[in-house]
């Protein structure tokens, strides 16, 4: 159960921060093969973070090795740790196919949550909530959010709160750190929903929104920032600690 | 390039159909393994259709050893077809990670064109376009299209059109056949964007709505009432006829 572990690794841990294992093949120096990289991450930093976040694309463009290394590196964190594994897939597809996703990434791949894309609508969710945790899109941290997510986010975080009432505790949003003019408006909104963030790091989004979601379920997640630094556990450690103090204080 | 192969392939075989392998091991009978059983209907279909589809969602069931299915089954099509392959992943995610998912399937795996999910705007679309032809999810046939889609579809077709000016003959849009009310207008409006079309067969839309998109580049999918029919090559023929009278008459 998503949530309780969360939950779990927060307070003992004193952190919201997630590490996204988005471990490019491309950019990992020297000789290390993807899992041995996310090992040595693992083990840096699993007493500063409250999960892992892991996007599935950097797995598939090695094709089936990509997917066996994905499959290790998520044995290697439920061996080694209790932490929660977000797999950020943005999966979005009906009845049949979305169960057969939620099949994938719950049963087989024993992951804690997966990120989901809201386009399709309900169908393309619900199958996920019956088996396990689900951050749904609503309002992202890259440019082009006027095209699609700014005409419709509203309505997606109403659904995304309905859908909490049927499946209690499952269902999270995800909304980016550059968003700030957004946040208060959305935190009114969301009800018990839980967050996913994006966008601190790399990306330049203001730690400060985390102000306005004490007392709420969140997790932020940095990726390139922590995974490719010289010193993975000294970077991950300020990122901890420069959330914890918005967030926890 | 997806627009000639497809356009060559219709033309020879008189079809506008598209055989989804949605393979799903729970349905296949007998001790086939998804790679014998993709065979099978290459074989038996290979001069009835323009091109395969093919849902990722039911290879990643299997975990690694299903997108090695995959990656044999595209090779299956490429080594004995010159027919276009149409990889249903309905992806959508940002910049880097757009990269990654796009180098996956059009380098790694080597398909001609890819499905994509438009929510996050253009960010998510671009980066396949840069490698190969995209179909992008307009109006899709499942029942919840009132949550989002019916909402922003219009704008998402300006999007598409938009996109088509600076990658010609690389921009699709995903239509649902259950879609009749709208596919006139849709039509009306689409430019020379290509077309994928689901929803006829197990989902029950009409054929009819094909007079509408004649001499469009217009590819109609049918999946699982083709593909575990007692008679493969007969059911296949049958639907290629079926479309074929409202297409091309």
């Amino acid at each position: 159960m998503f949530i309780k572990k969360y939950r779990k690794a927060r307070d003992k841990n004193s952190s919201i921060l997630v590490v996204g294992l988005d471990s490019d093949p491309g950019k990992i120096k020297g000789s290390k093969s993807v899992v041995e990289f996310n090992e040595h991450i693992i083990k840096e930093t699993a007493d500063l973070v409250c999960g892992y976040k892991i996007n599935i694309a950097f797995y598939e463009k090695l094709g089936w090795e990509g997917y066996m290394a994905l499959e290790e590196t998520i044995g290697l964190i439920k061996n080694e740790t209790n932490l929660p594994v977000i797999l950020d897939a943005k999966r979005g597809d009906i009845g049949n196919t979305a169960r057969a996703y939620a099949k994938a990434y719950f049963d087989r791949l024993g992951v804690d949550s997966v990120t989901v894309n809201p386009y399709m609508g309900r169908d393309a969710i619900i199958p996920f909530l019956e088996k396990g945790h689900a951050f749904i899109l609503l309002l992202t941290s890259n440019e082009s959010i006027g095209d699609v997510e700014l005409h419709v986010y509203p309505r997606v975080l109403e659904l995304a709160k309905e859908l909490e009432k049927s499946y209690p505790e499952r269902v999270g949003i995800v909304v980016g750190a550059t968003r700030k003019d957004h946040i208060s408006k959305i935190s009114n909104a969301s009800g018990d929903l839980s967050w996913l963030i994006p966008g601190i790091g790399a990306q330049g989004g203001d730690p400060e929104v985390l102000k306005e979601l004490k007392r709420r379920d969140v997790v932020v997640n940095v990726s390139r920032a922590i995974i490719f630094a010289e010193n993975v556990r000294k970077k991950a450690a300020e990122f901890r600690e420069l959330l914890a103090r918005q967030y926890f204080d």
